[in-house]
């Protein structure tokens, strides 16, 4: 039977939750051994309810118990920089939330701390972890649509953020559109060179007062010509919306918005369906199960991990790369801005 | 908060386990105290991976323990009915999976057992449970259809269970089409007053050796009026079939297949998707765990439970019914067999 | 280049004009030399409008003409039967409207006097000319889905026709069930020995008093084993339903619904589409196209029609069989009946 | 009764002979009185088969005729021009296949001469008359998706053109595109301010030789904000690819693409369909129709046409700004270019 990974956990919020839940309940030869929140009373009540040893507000208190394997990184984004190189220090394998940083020097600061430690690093693009979204992938890698020539994305949240964390997250591009960098590169296989934004404020002025966009388009074009285009809206009455299409030489392939269910009423007027789960706890459950299958599997056997901090990395750049070119409307290559 | 409802379990096979697993990982407030099982190993393993303090191969041991509110049985069918009566005996609210017995003498004796002390008995029809299926439920009791008309069931197997099963199996309509009886049952909401049932056998010709059929379409007709059309085979190429439609006067609700994901492929020569999940365990994961949910609500605020020992009956009359109008190649009265 | 067909058309009601139109404009080398309708402004009207030379009241003229080498029967059904006594007199090949007669007596003598004159007898089972029923009859015939095992067929109405109508229609499995029976045996390939059908009226009360149902459900078994459900009634809110299920040892073939258009809303409660087309006119306008492109070749190559008399007669014989076994609650075989 | 309108057709080709098809077979009060080729042989074949009185291989004398009310121009690009202005000047109404020249000066020749006959001009751009794509025009105009904020198209060919063809066709934006730019313009009902366009050649290299494209996206900008995306390829395998989204500030209305059929199959390995109908002649069946419909009411009530000149302007322009913007790789004004 397989050894016992033991995690630690840094950030008892709803994601942190969401992952300890899914290490405890739905995965098998996973220990969780100590968690650490700001609040504590967070920490406390996530240990308690789920019979874990070592509570701390301290994460200092996690990253020096020898007894971990690897810790997770589930606190705000401000903070994820230098728990990485602490974590690194401290020699433990790391699953760190998206992204690693706003800024690139800090990110390359936690990049270059995981390389000299030799520790693992995989980021929180959960998305790469989704079955339909994966089966796409399958298609592309067996050869089922041939070359792929261009992709289409659209991803839009049911409803904006509240202000005091747009006013923090860094814009659409970082926040949001970021995702959608990383499932057009997870996709495509290849890097972007160059970008292209255009987007505008739809949906609440408040938005515009922050310098920041609620809707957008961008452009991306891979070093093997593959031409992708993102769809993004803060707000989507239906539901969140995530759809993706890869279109090539031998076909084209798609994941379509999942189903709540699958009823459907024929009326007198019309026939109807459920709307699509209403956001990403209820629309990616499965896949942060299989993110965390995918940690914990890298962790045991020594592998590379599926989505890395050079991942991250590129993401960002392209949210700089996109945000730049939507204040300068003009394509921008993202040599400019790395 | 909810207070913790202890629970015991008889039988740790198959079934056995997915209770156990979503009543302990899925649920919250839920205790399982003691688990058995004659095959002492099963249990055992079952008691280690869970925490569970009380193993043992005799379920008497769970029925005698004192701390447990109730008792779910998941232990083979010619034992249901005995141990309804001795966990009545006990004070134990019960959760059966069905049928009770393939006799309707033990079936009596059992439900005066479970009336006799006053708990509360819920029975396995796990599929009521279903978010799809309950969707249908919902727009008929929102009458959003109007008055029911007709039923239409479709119901199939991936593959027929193993011989030695199906000898014991007490035939088609009491091992498979029971689910669709009390499907039909629950959401025309009255009750069928007479059966026709034709069938042959067309998968496998070992199978009518045993004097069984294993394709079967079956008609019900209510004391409403409402007429049920089922229709089952136990060999389906693409997967479990299971499909419900329900139609009136203002209108249908249906209940399609599930999809196993929302990936379409659109190839050289056909537009395609991946399989529907392939049997029971796959397709119905969430109805295992509302059916849970609903067991623990019930016996947690003493409320009836919503699929009782007086369906199980019915269900089992309807399947005598269509044993004897199959055989004998007329519609029979439910009264004739009851 | 293919020689032109003549073609006489006896009644210009509603669906002689389908045919009259579909002949002359979508059709290539076929010619309409005569109409006739009791109704002689009917027939003028017609005539005028497609340039047809010869307008009468008397069917005996559109017989009589030696130019023509068809006629189309499409007066009400109680002239059907001497009509096409008469036609194969004339050594017309005929395309009649489905039923030949209400009485078996008066089919069999038409059959005769067609097999007589040796002309060539076309009935207006206009589904099987479908292009989705027509796939699933492919998949059949191309061993897509194995051995046939079961048939379900929907086939529900928007609306019950005229009361003054449905005095004369010969009851629900006469008029309806008619197209479903035909279908049935199209697809499954063999004959019906056993009928067992089941009603009632939900619709509307004055058909009963008519002694006629508006709900039915019908099982038929095949000599194959096939077993064919089908689920008729009068009234659908939702507009015209004709669905077909095909299931086998290898799959399932299905035609569903079509739809009227492929535009989806997603709204803020629900996604939602248009309804299927309302009725047979608009769902089955490819239908009659090609009905009568079939009709047109099998006269100008002299082959076999693919709807023939016999293929009429035994639907009738599947109604009588379903009437008699609704009217007596007990499986009917068809050999009581003819 | 309405009058009956009198057109004439120059160009007997492929779309012309769809048109007088569809005039004549489809719609009613229409008769065309006069038609011309260069190839005289094609007209003759045409006027032959629809009993078409005048034939000419000039089109002079389908536009000195007097007794007619409008022509048809379907004749190649090259020659739209010039005969717009003949045709204006004979003062005739005018439907005039996409685009009138390639050229600005040319295009606005024609429009000046068009407005100073005052006669209607309409221009080819079928697709505004398709049903599902009306579909998602009606929900836009109904309030039913709110605020429109972004739209996004599909357009791809099943194969390219013949070399012959596109070395003539002005290129993929003017070509192929322009339909996408006019579909673009009617569902967001304002006009573009800025176009980017991105491309490559994926599908044929000879492509490249020509200076053109086989793949885009494009941007579009309108003045309301309203942001456009446009996908297109030269190839798809499966077949041509018509898909609309317009995306607003309560719901989304999509145009998916259309079935070929209703027929399903579930196999052992997956569940599939036919492909989409293969082109434009098997997609655009009913908008063809129905355009002509439009154009004979437009002639006939006297009201403005649904597609006019300077729609077809405007389109052009939007094919000359992305056609720079690909070359430059900069989004470009519309202002730019016209």
């Amino acid at each position: 039977m397989a050894r016992t990974v033991n995690l630690g956990v840094i950030g008892t919020g709803r994601i942190g939750r969401v992952h300890i839940d899914n290490l405890l309940r739905r995965l098998s030869g996973v220990r969780v051994g100590a968690v650490a929140d700001v609040l504590r009373d967070s920490a406390r009540e996530v240990g308690e309810r789920y019979g874990i040893p070592a509570v701390s507000e301290d994460p200092r208190e996690v990253l020096d118990r020898g007894d971990l394997d690897a810790v997770l990184i589930c606190s705000s984004t401000d903070t994820h920089a230098d728990l990485i190189v602490a974590a690194a220090a401290a020699g433990k394998h790391i699953f760190c939330e998206k992204p690693i940083s706003r800024e690139l020097s800090a990110t390359d600061r936690a990049l270059r701390a995981v390389e000299a430690a030799g520790v693992k690093l995989q980021m929180g693009f959960n998305r790469r972890f989704d079955p339909s979204h994966g089966r796409v992938k399958e298609h592309i890698v067996n050869g089922d649509i041939g070359t792929l020539h261009t992709l289409r994305l659209a991803s839009r949240d049911p409803a904006p953020p509240p202000m005091e964390y747009l006013r923090v997250s860094g814009g659409i591009f970082m926040d949001m559109t970021i995702h959608d960098f990383d499932m057009a590169r997870y996709l495509a296989g290849g890097e972007v060179v160059e970008v292209f934004a255009a987007g505008g404020v739809r949906v609440d002025p408040a938005i515009a007062e922050l310098g920041d966009l609620d809707t957008a388009v961008t452009v991306l074009r891979f070093d093997s010509g593959v031409l992708a285009t993102i769809d993004n809206c803060r707000k989507s009455v239906y539901g969140y919306d995530q759809r993706i299409e890869a279109f090539g030489s031998e076909g084209m392939a798609v994941s379509e918005n999942v189903a709540s269910n699958s009823a459907r009423l024929y009326g007198g007027d019309r026939v109807s369906a459920d709307l699509p789960p209403y956001f990403f706890l209820e629309r990616y459950t499965d896949s942060y199960v299989r993110e965390m299958e995918a940690f914990v599997a890298s962790v045991r056997d020594d592998t590379e991990p599926p989505a890395t901090g050079a991942d991250a990395r590129a993401a960002l750049l392209l949210a700089f790369a996109a945000r730049r070119s939507a204040d300068e409307n003009r394509p921008v290559r993202v040599s400019e801005v790395g």
